[in-house]
């Protein structure tokens, strides 16, 4: 009898399987000078006040919907299987869009407007199935009238009660085609003769300057880190802004304070950095529509 | 006003039962780059590490007393009955002002100076009791000495206790007449000859301005939604500032975007806003002193 | 200034039995505009989703570990013994400081480089021991090509494991020689023929300037709360900016709003304020390098 006891806790403290309750994680764009965030936390508490209930972040930029995708996917890569994301960055509230819950072949949900913020994790992830949310079932009662914030009556709600068991999965609402609403493609890095052609994609808070050049397709440069440098180029509309020479290395104190360069990021992207300093600033470079860069092995 | 709430509330009465302990949900205007927020936190979980612990918000407008009042409101209305609110709204930190835990017909306790910030959960929810907190007994001890921050050693403190069940709502301290402090009166929304006449009383951070026009009080002048519009006239000190015929719609989808609307909030209140946009700031319209609104309907 | 700590310590290690698992608790620069901190939190969770994962906050300035040693501080005189603080300020990402587990004599555990970071609390709380956290075990599995998100890989792997039992404080990795890495040394207040000179320290969210002159050093001068005054100069790089007799009181209100005062803050060091204002602002008065203060008492 110890020894399964002992077994089954050895089963739960190397394996991190679920305890029957998953947590809920909140994003949305409603900012953090109201009560929409904390309204949403006390809509979930109230559906089960054993839940566990965390945030990613609620600044996401309004209304977009590829930061929102983007942040998805990051944190779905870290945090446990059977996790409940509701994520509401919704340009279309009260229009036609679909209120869906995506499972991911990873076990893994979604609660969101289908308007691109899934596209990532879909894509990545992989889709198991898409439900949509069926209000007459899953809407707090009393709200029928309220319009606006389905962040609170719908998504919360119905997030809180699939996390905690109180619905199963199938009960959200009829099955739709496993498909979600894609964001507009933006270019992928290319390699031809030698150079890859890539955009930026990021400015994190310390400066650091992220690609959409995966570490794998920047290894067929067949540059050896610490050892060699890779040319860089930037341009904005095409035209150039910043063309250096710069060490290829595994971390920030791999160069002098203050000194460029260009690592492998902890998504095994390519990023520019400066170590202790801020490279978006010094250099004036930004990201999203326009901004380019090539990299090419230095001779 | 008070029909409204009431029937909001009965939804939150009723969605969930409590398992023993209580949730603490602080508020504060201490702000978030310093370690008073999490200081409270962690006095809340040494009183009891299984508590659960969650946050408003930290960033209330310094001193505003009127702004935690409507906070509270707000979350009063979907938090569980039994929650254990803690309000740090404190202009009066070390003068007379009183330090009471309110408790609401709706089974909800607010722990909080008397000074205003208490008033609108009176007013709404309903007064059971008001006790004062005996700091004989419900201090952190050693802290006898210390007279700034009563958020640590007594408020925070005193929520969790109460919260966890180590101390029972009459072992706050002796009962106080059941009443609160009031803040000032702003002007209630008057309709008289088919114009309501009210005031604009808040931005959010997407810029939507809010009045203190109920939806049950703008229903009396007959619009259809979705069919009729409203003549909205907007001052600033008795000068106009802005006049416009808008629509009277469900939702902002309802409009085109860019394009303006009149619509009943998610607390069931009158709101001006802007599909994709910022009604604020586009026409440069805040809330406040001196901003007052009138509607009519538009022939 | 050890002894009061101590003595406030005392409070804290007997507030709370721990029922077996330990809070994490989370602080780093990692600013809250990305993912960072939400994927430190979802590491965490993945661990063990029982655990109770906290933020202390993550808007520490960038690489200033002096502010995180004071941030860890201060929450570790409230937060219960067994507590795990992960603590992620780390200008030497990827070089060669040491990531270590401090656990100090009060019991609780500090998760973070060797960088300065624990000089306070190792100093206030004192050393139990230091142990390097051994990455051969304690790193998330597949991680080992990525080298610049320690605060993801490792810091919040080891402290949740820590937490959660998984692992024991034995099981981090090999003792070190029980010492951390010390920050530079600043000024301490000094009393010398009834002058103290100290250094401005501080400035919070309300324009309270701290000072590093504690409250046991300014009683030396002899004054009597709610009776005395004192006179206080500030100087910025050896000019006087700022010269005025200042009453010794308990608390803001114990002077008309607007009033500058001087009070023992809630740590018990001296401060200069203004009751419902911001003597920062009114003054221009900043704090760290060049700035000092002295205090005499008025005749």
């Amino acid at each position: 009898m110890a020894a399964l006891y002992v077994f089954l806790l050895f089963v739960t403290m190397n394996a991190s399987p679920l305890n029957g309750k998953s947590a809920v994680v909140f994003q949305s764009d409603f900012g953090v000078t109201d009560s929409y965030a904390s309204i949403m936390r006390g809509v979930a508490h109230s559906v089960d006040t054993d839940l566990q209930i965390f945030d990613i972040r609620h600044n996401i930029t309004q209304f977009d919907t590829r930061e929102a995708a983007r942040s998805l996917l990051e944190n779905a890569l870290v945090w446990p299987s059977g996790t409940v994301f509701v994520s509401v960055v919704d340009p279309g509230v009260g229009t036609v869009r679909r209120s869906v819950v995506l499972k991911t072949k990873s076990g893994h949900y979604f609660v969101s407007p289908d308007n691109g913020s899934l596209d990532m994790v879909a894509q990545e992830l992989g889709i198991t199935a898409v439900r949509e949310i069926d209000e007459s079932v899953n809407r707090r009662k009393g709200t029928g009238e309220a319009h606006t914030f389905h962040g609170r009556d719908v998504y919360s709600f119905t997030g809180a009660r699939l996390a905690s068991g109180v619905i199963t999965y199938e009960q959200v609402g009829p099955l739709l085609e496993p498909k979600v609403v894609q964001l507009e493609k933006i270019t992928e890095a290319t390699i031809s003769e030698g150079v890859i052609s890539g955009t930026l994609t990021s400015v994190d808070s310390f400066g650091n300057v992220g690609t959409n050049i995966s570490t794998e397709t920047f290894e067929k440069l067949g540059l050896v880190r610490l050892e060699d440098h890779a040319d860089i180029t930037v341009k904005h509309n095409g035209e150039i802004l910043y063309s250096e020479n710069l060490p290829y290395v595994k971390t920030f104190g791999d160069v002098s304070k203050g000194e460029p360069l260009l690592y492998s990021n902890s998504n095994y992207y390519m990023e520019l950095s400066i170590n202790l300093g801020n490279f978006s600033q010094r250099y004036g470079i930004e990201s999203g529509s326009g901004w380019t860069i090539e990299i090419r092995k230095a001779k």
